[in-house]
């Protein structure tokens, strides 16, 4: 079981629509024409093997490439973890047009609406997931996302580094994606999550974006 | 349109069973435990942006992070290829059982055989669609797969230095997937495709393995 921590402290109605860029936003750099599904002959749905191991690859290729400055062989986690988040974020500002586009979904009204879409419509269109929202802060401006599946982590099986169980983020990439897809719709959001697949999460320092 | 040429000069039965690796292989970062469908508690399917963004993410990131010795800018695109096929060989490798899992596939007689099978039960399986199989050499051991569609090239642009479109295999971690699963059943390939959303190969200097 997995989980991920999600907050914010700044929730704005002061983008004309959903989909527009925050101005800070830097392009994509693989651009996508205006979403129009119907003129699209693309497959839907693919194996989600694919996205396994792929996503195991990216994770290895991080873990090799990024090393701690005192040692050319131990990998930074905290570097994989940040690169892994950035990554994410920069799939999930060019996916929330997909998902405008499939669902319908109008503007939230409030935090705990947005939770229930991330999770009823967001995860369950794109990961085919439904991750169960809990733990809400008492101020109502965090919660968290328990995976009983994750596609990504499905038999994982860790570096056997004696840190990596503490210190890998695994599933990091979900963290960018929700954060980076809650920006383009005006919802600065933070999110932190230890992920494993068969631990439950033990640091959701998420913070107050 | 895209296309992959595939080609082999060695075709060996000397593997007792399918899935048993080659003796230089290295084994998976991530283990997965024997292939038992049954058992698994997993998600069939998932949406084809998740692949779609999630690919793009790992060649941009490969893009900006693979320059030449020249150049902390200009992108070392002969690199990226290479990368991108040792990814693909990495989750090869490890495809090829859920491959034969699901498939139920026994050994080709000949190659031709393969290359149906890797076309209408492989790239059908996991990736939901069917590449054409074309342009046989005459003494039939080189193939090409035309793709009508792509999903990881789905609206891609290239970046406009004047150099990727000519150097860059966007798709190329599908050669490598091809390689490794077929090297896992002792069939050892070699695949070269210039690859391109909307353009048809014109490099595909395919050697014999």
């Amino acid at each position: 079981m997995n989980c991920l921590s999600i907050s914010t402290n700044q929730l704005t109605d002061s983008c004309a629509e959903y989909g527009s860029k925050p101005p800070n936003s830097k392009p994509p750099r693989n651009k996508r024409p205006p979403t129009d599904t119907q003129s699209r002959s693309r497959i839907d749905k693919v194996n989600t093997e694919v996205v396994t191991l792929t996503y195991g690859t990216i994770v290895a290729s991080l873990c090799r490439d990024l090393t701690l400055p005192s040692s050319s062989t131990k990998t930074d986690y905290a570097a994989v973890n940040a690169e892994l988040d950035r990554m994410g974020y920069n799939i999930g500002v060019r996916l929330i047009e997909d998902f405008l586009a499939k669902s319908n979904t109008g503007h939230c009204s409030n935090f705990r609406e947005t939770a229930e879409v991330i999770s009823k419509v967001g995860f369950k269109v794109f990961m085919n997931v439904t991750p169960i929202v809990t733990g809400w802060s008492q101020d109502g401006k965090s919660f968290g996302l328990v995976f009983e599946e994750n596609p990504l982590a499905d038999f994982v099986e860790l570096p056997d580094d004696g840190r990596a169980q503490e210190e890998l983020w695994y599933s990091n990439i979900l963290s960018g994606v929700v954060r980076g897809a809650l920006e383009m719709v005006c919802l600065v959001a933070r999110s932190a999550a230890t992920w494993y697949q068969g631990l439950t999460c033990h640091d959701t320092g998420a913070n107050a974006g």
